[in-house]
């Protein structure tokens, strides 16, 4: 079974991309919605809180996990890996998001839109910075150097809950938030944020043809090919009824209303204590 | 000692009113940050959270409570007025806002916006029930009947903490959301969450000369003068050296930064576990 572990909904956009590449696998999705949204905690906090969480996806016997929330992945990944050593594997998405960010910028001019929890923590830029030099896929000799633009859109994430995705206030708040990284020319956007698909489109289309936009739900389940290809054994482990479990800390009528609209399709949440 | 108990920093606008009226009196403030905010919460998850924050207070002294929270008030206030049965004082925003905008209301036609939370509540309709209908101040003899017409509106209580206050996208937002209202003729709209009155000035001229329009952080001190004159002993027993305190569950900077913007003065913030 693989777990997907969110603060709230924003996970769903990473299942559904594993459930359209893996559809065969059992999966338990489980939202911690009772202490939602992650973004305004305190690192303490978020790391105390993805602990108790993760403990609870171990012990129903996940083999795979992922960390789909990039406030915990930012804040707490390393504290639960340290704790499993890769017993059950547990990743996260931001390391795959920068690496596909990697290969595709092509000048090195790198922005990250986020919460404010994931931006303040530096996250993006600490892995990017790990990359130092870009070599331009175009021009093997043309070294660029990676700059990073951060931008915190605290807002992104209640609008979208919300659902007024085409509101011409979020459009505005939208285009406020881009307004610096358009200004940088950045090449290469990374939505850090799972929320952040369901405007994927409109923001694509405000950063111009110039700008790739990737989202760290897709980049988390294109890098997990590989890493199977890696880890054959892993991959026999995983059970393969598909199953799908959608449970939450809290409130499981919003959660299967608001969680049903990203996932697009209709699901049965479960309520349990952690 | 008084005690004001809310969700994150909301409550500090019922703050700013008491220390205006009553500047004497000791103070603690305490905002539950780290389950902030109470608005998506269950029914459940409000009565356990305002249950242990209010055991708090009580341990600290405070002679009397208010619970500065709307979706607690909604949620939670008669659980725990039941479990401390008047020992010490605990009162909410809800009442005090239905009387003055009883005792104001000119035709009965009384709006109420707030949290998903507190709109789901019902929590207004039902004590605006309670007075069913409403002799008209201007002629006792025109009896009209109390309509109540509310409007949840998520999205203010993000919008405000950001401070976006006179944001061009803040008025469409909120434009919306008091259409219906506009278009039902109310003649009194209570403002049922203590972060709206950050935008009090934009929506009494968005509503229009017709309006009056309540604000519940205003309305629980003003209830508070004829309590304390009925209950002279709870005036003495609260100390009065002027002290001020104010504790969070989490993020202590934040809290202070967007504290001092609703309280209009800088402020010190202790991080307290509970």
């Amino acid at each position: 079974m693989i777990g997907i572990f969110d603060s709230g909904f924003g996970g769903l956009t990473v299942m559904k991309e594993y459930l359209k590449k893996y559809p065969d696998f059992d999966y338990v999705y489980l939202g911690d919605q009772a202490n939602a949204p992650y973004g305004p905690h305190s690192r303490e906090r978020v790391e105390a809180l993805t602990l108790k969480n993760i403990d609870y996806l171990v012990k129903q016997g996940c083999k795979l996990i992922i960390v789909a929330c990039n406030t915990a992945s930012a804040d707490a990944l390393r504290v639960v890996q340290q704790k499993y050593k890769g017993k059950p594997v547990i990743l996260g998405v931001i390391v795959p998001a920068v690496e596909a960010a990697f290969k595709q910028s092509r000048f090195g001019n790198i922005g990250v839109i986020g919460t404010r929890g994931v931006i303040k923590s530096g996250a993006y830029e600490r892995e990017l910075a790990k990359y130092g030099v870009l070599y331009a896929p175009t021009d093997k000799r043309a070294r660029k150097e990676v700059k990073v633009y951060s931008q915190a859109c605290p807002l992104l994430v209640p609008l979208i809950e919300e659902g007024i995705l085409s509101h011409p206030a979020t459009r505005m708040i939208l285009r406020n938030y881009l307004r610096p990284l358009k200004n940088a020319n950045i090449d290469t956007l990374i939505l850090g944020c799972t929320h952040y698909p369901l405007l994927q489109k409109e923001i694509a289309r405000m950063m111009g043809k110039n700008c790739i936009v990737i989202s760290s739900a897709k980049a988390a389940v294109d890098a997990i090919e590989p890493y199977f290809k890696a880890h054959p054994d892993l991959l026999k482990k995983i059970s393969k009824k598909g199953g799908r479990q959608y449970l939450t800390t809290d409130c499981p009528e919003r959660f299967a209303e608001i969680g049903g609209r990203f996932l697009g399709e209709k699901i049965e949440v479960e309520k349990v204590d952690i």
